[in-house]
């Protein structure tokens, strides 16, 4: 089996920001999934008190919508990009929160790490307001479910 | 059983930001761990071109330790610490690359959620700077591994 | 009438950071306030669809206490202060929305402007949130309410 | 009167970052005004020092382009947009300083937020900056005065 | 000898963001140099030591990748590009680092403070990452080395 | 002569932030200087259109002092710091502006690198409000003039 080849090392290893300027400037859409796996009990307390303020995952949801908007300043080799849109949906499950985020773009390169990175922060901002009551959370199955470009 | 308390909920669920003022000022650390799973042929070509100059997994440490940096940019309720420090180490094993972050303050509060997004951003990083060569990663076990107090 | 002197400036007039090294670091708070005027039928909506799920101020809040946050790097002359904690309040009245925050540190210098920066963005979302069903909000009234040192 | 609808809450109330994928790109301008009250004695402080040097009105300038460039940072639902300039006026009156800002740019959605935000960030600079001699401002009258599209 | 005009003054004096909304969008390339004055014995351990992991070099040139994407947050009056791919590339000579850094954008306004900010920040990482060994170090000869447009 | 070794990098040359938990907090001081190169067209404008407002310098002043706000998230490796105050001045000479910038803090670290930071983005800053009149201006000198720790 012949190596794959890394886009962003050089023949030498060096890291680099791939030169994307001959792409065309395309629709680009990215889908990510994701799951914080929780107590029963802190699913509960979200349901009878968070959900019906719907706060937790509001405060989710904006995190998640503003890392969306700097994935370029936290991934280093990644490239900027003008997003026309980011969703974020929630649905809770029997043992813990399911996230699912899609981006869209209008640019010369894809939008996966924008999906993943609002994923991720989501994930972690759900950690942070429910780890006053819930120690053994963990966040997994964060990967792309669907990739467009037209 | 009694419902836990969401220390960001007021008692009308309106989200804010936890008053950490009367809190003394402590040495903490916390110690957290992540998993992103690879091909074989990923590690294998980590393993023969991008270790030997420790480029993938030098940006990834790089990336997290400045996610480190701006978690309370990050995570909304999250306090500003004055990080101590932070180590990010890498294991590579035989379905994927073991993340192990530990962060360090002087601060009125914790700081796992530090720990957390270092272990998030590296994996985020790995998986774009791999993701040219290999279509089904996936990232997960993202945890706090231990927190202390001093 | 003498001329008061302005912190900020040097003799000669040049802008610089006031040193404040040499000041104790106390307990501090300060509350500022400011409103938001809108159309009858905004507010209506508000009380009947948003308010229901809290969205609209609970992105308000948020990014109010993101910009706390960030108020040193939004103001060029303002000192870096690590925030206790913001407290950001909203109250639906006859003409509009009135914003209330309070910011808490334990810092050598005030915290004003973080609660008026917070009031300033928590206003300015509220806008951008309705602006596509009122095309004459004005925002004003922001001003300092309260300021504490011990 | 049917109620008004939100572009920002989805059906069910949750927020959401509006897809502007279909608009078409146009150069787009908007221009907003604000006004900072304060007491006689610092504007003729403002006007025998600070003025021959321009300091605190080029402080409040630079604030508020550099705040214009990262409306989508602050406003957690907006759009970023590359502004192709930014203008920022000041006029001294009998009982204040008048603020009027203007953002161009060539994107899919409008600069209204990018001119309403630096207004406001203009006004917050001022005040830091005369804080120390005038206990009393007062920021107001922050509303959009223009807006074209071609 | 007429005087030059400053592009980012007013008739007045008055700082401004020049308007670039006429200009076409071209693609455009910069390179700038710089140079890290070093001492023997720190080449020779960056040799023995780093070189072979690369990594002082390599984390100068994430930074360097980094700020090249902020330069218009560091730069009052620049304005926001989208970055097509930076080149960062390192020399080590007899008496020092040369540094070589290449922007390229598809935007209506040039890369070269993109390309010159990217050098600063990798000499000043360079400088951080060695100050410990080395107090004599000195940054110098930043300029601009080509600019192409077409 | 024995090898110097680099604080920043572990046993195997692995990029690490450094912890200083353990040291005390003291005020420590740090002057940098530098040196921006310019044709003596651009000085005698810079003389008599841009010095009688002050702009281009209090703009170079503003930038630096921003930027050394935020040399953590600039420098990967660098502690955050709560800055007391920055210093920043120029002088015009013959061949060019001479910057000199102090930064001062109460920390467990020392803020040379603020203080080099804030001198290479004014040097920036000027070049940037300069380049529309002068195509081969260079920075250079940049460089520790100052430590101080007690």
């Amino acid at each position: 089996m012949s190596e794959p080849s890394f886009s962003h090392l050089d023949a030498d290893g060096t890291a680099r920001m791939v030169d994307v300027g001959h792409k065309p400037i395309q629709h680009r859409t990215a889908t990510a999934g994701g799951f914080v796996k929780c107590a029963a009990a802190t699913l509960a307390a979200l349901r009878d008190k968070a959900l019906p303020k719907g706060d937790v995952l509001t405060v989710a949801r904006i995190a998640a919508i503003q890392s969306a908007k700097i994935t370029d300043k936290l991934i280093p080799l990644c490239h900027s990009l003008p997003l026309d849109g980011v969703d974020v949906d929630f649905e809770i499950r029997n043992t813990g929160i399911a996230i699912r985020a899609t981006a869209r773009t209008s640019a010369r390169t894809g939008v996966e790490m924008e999906a993943l990175t609002a994923v991720s922060i989501a994930a972690l901002t759900i950690y942070d307001m429910c780890k006053a009551v819930d120690k053994d959370m963990e966040i997994g199955e964060i990967r792309l479910l669907e990739k467009t470009k037209s």
